[in-house]
């Protein structure tokens, strides 16, 4: 099986960056799979798209090489089996909130006798190289998301979860539900209570021997967590990027007209 | 009929500033929508698409307001009428190199008396409001493409095209064309003999009295091209400014990464 | 937040018609948009589609100002909140047979502290205007369906529960589950027993202070029910109503042509 | 090969019903193919779909026993071609204005020595029973538009083209192009101008031994059709039967609500 | 209702082969279709596809008698009576490990009194023939997987749940899970060990009066899985015979060239 | 840009054996790709898709290696660019029967000076490496089709058409057209005469320098065809194969049945 990128990053001690796909298109997945990022996740949770967008879209990603991972909509069974046999190299589960629904993940992640995946890897076995049976279960990535008071509480539990990766933060809902609508939700939290969530997670991650993921909005904030401690950043996304790319030109060239609207006369005449 | 807004603008005196897709989505499509773009073109030559995702992507974009537009794949009657079936309020036609081809292209698109194309508004009739019929011939904008050598050697002739309603450049083609290669293909020009051809073509529309548009790569050079006295600018396009706002984010991250990697570990222990 | 046009309707004291998208296509949700109902649902449950078309249909009734809605499967968190994310403004969810099943419902749909939905209106927050995080607690619907015994048995439990705004009666499945098989299936029940049925629902909404909707077949059973005191009614659906406009029309023109088998030799000489 | 149905009516002496698909969908066109039609037409020209939907579509009609026909968006081959392969046991060609380019299009529907079909029945070989090779130029059906003021100075002409099978009558092109836009488009024409053009048509298909198809709006006028001649006739289509219906169905809510504004007080009470 | 040939055929004491489809696509759907087979699945747990891809398959299986069968991702509800609605004449179910799950499918698979499945045929209506209200219970296949050791020790108590019709066995996972890892997954087991497991999910239907269907890689293996007394067999899938024979077609053409390199210059003389 | 697989072989005195795509489907693509040929071709002529499938297609064999190409439906410049820029490294044009269509041919193929391609390779620019304006003209191959006996009239004259690569041949067309139906069409012809057509071919190409490619059924077949000369062959297809492999698969099941149905009882004993 061709390793994980992602996991032979860590094992030389450097951190990873994950880009982000909430646009349900191949054409979009391979821009985004050859811009250098480490790994790739598409969002079947929050983002435009579903498994039959994901497919192609993984498949599009394979050339790059660089590793597709998923976030799942919920922590159910049915579509984290459908995104490996699909060809994710890791999965993130959002939501995770006690120690028995992150047990419950680890075992859709994991063939027996490591948990309860069932087999019938029909695509991935076409994409990942020989001997995925023998090798899944140590080369795909289980990151449960801790966004939830209810998972701050059970942190460490979590954490402690056997074949768990690592916890994968999503500082929005994290927010909304500490704060109980109190403060927006958002990335790249400033509040030095929120700051000081992010080290509990960071700390519990440390403790329990497994990996820490952040979700941010700018490389500068990426680049502070990684700082910190974390191992993996996700920055923006493709349906972000595009916005605040288009909108900006958008702009630019409104400033600019305004601007210029006595020189272009003189231009004009050429 | 809801009238086109492109056309409205340029009633005001105002040029129009034009979006533009190439990647076949409608998600992709609401967002570009929504950027405050006067019309969005939907790139059927170029762009990784064709009718089936056209035609979703357009009534994505409905609610905005934005004028719909679609650059064809070529001068085929097939693929324009349906273009306008679908819900485009303009048409750009590539490699329009006679003016007999110009005016064969305007016979597409507009019903008789004034052309030949066939009536059945099926999906546009829900969409551009009543009395399509009626308005159609002098709502719908079309778009000539010069882009080669025999474009420009017959410009005063297509130009002077009854029913045509302006010249688009295509500074790449063209720039291929007219240098034989001895150029790199690209927008935004800097060559002293093709700026002047951009006025060339300019002049040529101006004498006409139909609009001039160009497609360019920078806010810059777009706000230039106004100040010439362009109607008309399209500035990059969808799948370049995510490619180059995804690069730019993950440069940007690397960067910080190497200057930081001594800091790093002091703000570690936070 | 654009407004609920639901909402506003109540608000004013008058009922909302409900179209129905059993038809997985854009372009059909487009046309139904343009009829004249107050909200157009999409059955993700019994229609022929799934979250795949539900998008691009939600994208098609934008412009239209109808409040798009979605029955869901099941009461599974995955596909509710993606709906939502999707654009929903309204979810029914079938088979609400307990208060807990209906509390669990309400927590999907609803950010903390009122629920545990999770956040990222990745596309909705194009479509839905701004401040969507701060209202969209306040402006989504949340129809519980009761259509089994268990559900009768358990009415007012169930329209008690806090942020469900309504009870949504499916006349199919309640007739099938409280007679057992021994009633066919179908709307517009005129069996008193059933009646009866419809107006304990109606009165356990009033009594807890919520809305009350009706799936009908025809235009005089909704108008009836309205006159009951229901709040929204829905009238048959798309893939019905084209079916039976279809067959009218071949009956028609069978019928026209065996009756006018003599006078057709007369009207051909011309 | 399984046999035309529409040709084994014509050899009954019995006049054709089509039904007309403008929906992309697959579920649309089975419900279409099971409302009793002799043939259902795909409308790859005005309708809102293109190859990509025609071909399930065209699998989602098998099991109904109908002939399955395509109209072409124009006269190009390879769009020609692909629809007889996906199936097509007709082809309607839009726009067929002279003897040459009606002679045209029989050659791309027709293998050696009839015509310049391409042989790769990849699809139909699974749908149409066997020897498909052998029967097929016997089989479908080539139907050529008339519906301009050339196509008219031109209809005898266009009527001998051997190996043609019938002229199809498109009222709204035809009163576009013969009136010069003084009428407005639409089908079912009173106009007995346009009624004489209508005979004149049906007397050149009578001249040259083809068959005539004529585009109505009303079993009532198709009905009438028949009666002067008509082999076969196509009544109202899809989207427009389903628009129809359901803006029938809710101004009859609205009526019924208004006027039963009092009464509604009283059963309320029930 | 079109009666389930599978119950027909074993009604007259024949066996049934099950066709198997792993790929999302209605051409690869209708050729299997066409290859004679009793009954075709659908995998949309491992299969390269889910409910978008499959809906059109079923379509495109229609017209060829066949029984289609769906195998669900996991013991779901909204999935399953997505995919009853959708024209599926059976179900497999993975997985099913306990008598609990197993009642719990069941529940699913039923309309009241039998079941809790919701009424709402709305594809299926028009593929099935009349009265699919009345018959459908009693066509429709229930088939629970035994594919794990939990499900092998609840074996005799699952085979005796009311209206299960069949136990399905997966070779590769119920190795897998009895084994731990030790023998690699796969079909077609020749360990006696595991021949053992077959016979004794065969003794357990044959006591609760069920059927019994086996998964195997070829016929040999599922003719002699008839033997023992299996009543149905699944051979191979599309995926793996198309890898399969386009695989052996490369290595033969490689073989025979290197074989042939001396004679080649003789023959290409001619 | 990454060199053209195909043309690496030739200069190594190598024949191609290239693969053949009829469904429209990545995940068939991704499997035939992984089979070992050095080329894939997509036919979007006669296989069951379009423009919309070959897209992702392209995409889901990038990783593999092997060349893409496709077979356009016809000669017509919209399509054949654009498979062009989505990604192909070779066209394969059918139905060339003169020079000058073979020059028009290769004028879509090639960016000026050579040709009149149109410059916009969106997508393949993610695909095929660095300096693509610059190296397409050299990499992509151009076959015209020769199936036709004015093709074979012509056939010197269009052999040496600048720019051309290679002559394919199509035996199913070009026996129906040269035989006009006397014989069956299909592949691998044994005739004496149609042998001698295929040297004559292959001649052709040899005068003028450039290559020769068949369509075959059989391997056997293909390897004759290399050791006559020529240098790349195609050997039945995705569909063709999948039908074959099953429909044997089904065959090999129904005997094993009949043949062992004596001795099934003993073996059940077990």
């Amino acid at each position: 099986m061709i390793p994980n990128p992602v996991r032979q990053l860590w094992a030389q001690g450097k951190p990873a960056l994950n880009g982000w796909c909430s646009i349900g298109n191949p054409f979009t997945a391979e821009i985004m799979a050859a811009q250098g990022y480490d790994s790739v996740t598409i969002d079947v949770q929050h983002g435009a798209l579903d498994y039959n967008s994901a497919l192609p879209m993984m498949q599009a990603m394979r050339a790059s090489g660089v590793a597709p991972m998923v976030r799942v909509p919920w922590l159910e069974p049915g579509i984290i089996m459908k995104m490996l046999d699909a060809g994710a190299y890791g999965v993130i589960c959002p939501m995770v909130n006690t120690a028995r629904q992150a047990a419950e993940f680890v075992s859709y992640m994991r063939y027996p006798p490591g948990g309860q995946r069932s087999f019938g890897p029909t695509r991935v076995s076409f994409a990942a190289g020989s001997n995925y049976a023998g090798c899944a279960n140590g080369e795909i990535l289980a990151f449960a998301m801790i966004e939830t008071r209810q998972g701050m509480d059970n942190l460490a539990e979590i954490a402690a979860t056997p074949g768990l990766d690592g916890l994968y933060v999503g500082p929005a809902d994290l927010t909304l539900s500490l704060e109980g609508g109190r403060l927006p939700p958002g990335f790249d939290r400033e509040e030095p209570e929120m700051i000081e969530r992010l080290h509990e997670i960071l700390a519990a991650c440390q403790n329990a021997g497994i990996r820490a993921a952040l979700h941010c909005g700018t490389p500068e904030y990426a680049a502070r967590a990684i700082g910190w401690g974390f191992d993996m950043t996700t920055v923006s996304g493709d349906s972000r990027l595009l916005a605040a790319a288009a909108g900006a030109s958008v702009a630019k060239f409104r400033t600019l007209l305004s601007r210029d609207s006595v020189s272009v006369v003189h231009e004009g005449v050429y």
